[in-house]
């Protein structure tokens, strides 16, 4: 039996087809504003065929975001050059993703699904620990990376969230190398410096 | 007319009632878990009443943190003494606001729903500017307050949110003073240090 849009419901196609949908969905409506109905519609399939490939919508989310390509391994780019730039490096490449027109909306919605999706929360935790900053800051061969990552993470994320996702002022309009160089020296402290951990 | 409960419909004693089992029914599912139908029916009232009060479930959250008493404006208390303690003393009293029985339930509320509430969002908002760290900044009387509390602000944010939201590990189970010991540097630095600001 053929659906209406030529593809055979459950092939692989349909599911690309919908995890398309499902990552156009998201982005510009959020988690909260996203239902499995509408991606269904979009993609030109019955919902239950949604349900079928992926469960539920936290797992739609769930992998919408893999699908989407969040560069966030990429981040560990940075470790290459001076450990002393390390911070600041970090802190760049990290505001560009978020400002670029490509990963910047679905990095918002993650950030700002993450009370109410299971799945936004897992991937900021996998940010912040395994995916990221625990394996950059293990590569820096320091005692306590896994709390130096979890601390840069930390902050890195309060800028995002306000910055990004309360647009406060004025860190919303502060320039991005005021921020770098503000934030920097905070998050190569946390990396690379003294802290009074046992 | 009277209601079931002996309160007349519309009377402040009626408003107080649905602000009460507002705030605990916040406190409980957060935002989005809490319906106005919920609250109706645990004040003992006709959810129209509800809206007649607060218009909206927006309206609602709003005056419940309001009513909730949420101590942020304490924290200005933390400028008494060394100014060189400072950062210690305000990243201090902050973990404690967070871990408190009594507040710490509606501060992960207000942050949860930071992303659906324009309420939490302006909430959480008035934290970094207006209500706490920006009075704080300006009372240090050093350049660039406004940026140095919303720095400062970011960062004590994305240590809530890392730690009482997400419950990312390490942080979560992070001793409070080893906390507090690593933070407060960054911190302060906003706060009083040399920043790279125009």
């Amino acid at each position: 039996m053929e659906s209406r849009s030529g593809r055979r419901p459950g092939s692989p196609q349909t599911r690309e087809a919908i995890l398309d949908a499902a990552v156009e969905a998201f982005t510009e409506g959020g988690y909260a504003g996203t239902t499995i109905r509408a991606v269904a519609r979009a993609a030109g399939v019955d919902p239950a065929l949604v349900m079928h490939f992926f469960g539920n919508k936290d797992g739609l989310f769930d992998a919408a975001i893999r699908a989407s390509g969040l560069p966030l391994r990429e981040l560990g780019e940075v470790m290459e050059g001076d450990p002393e730039g390390l911070g600041e490096r970090l802190v760049r490449r990290y505001l560009s993703l978020w400002e670029s027109p490509e990963h910047g909306p679905k990095l918002r919605a993650v950030m700002s699904s993450a009370s109410s999706s299971p799945a936004a929360a897992g991937m900021l935790k996998e940010f912040i620990t395994s995916e990221v900053l625990q394996p950059l800051a293990k590569r820096l061969g320091v005692d306590n990376a896994e709390t130096r990552g979890m601390l840069a993470g930390s902050h890195l994320i309060g800028i995002a969230f306000t910055r990004y996702v309360l647009n406060v002022e004025p860190i919303a309009s502060l320039g991005g190398e005021e921020l770098v160089a503000c934030v920097a020296p905070a998050v190569q402290r946390y990396l690379t410096g003294d802290l009074p951990l046992a």
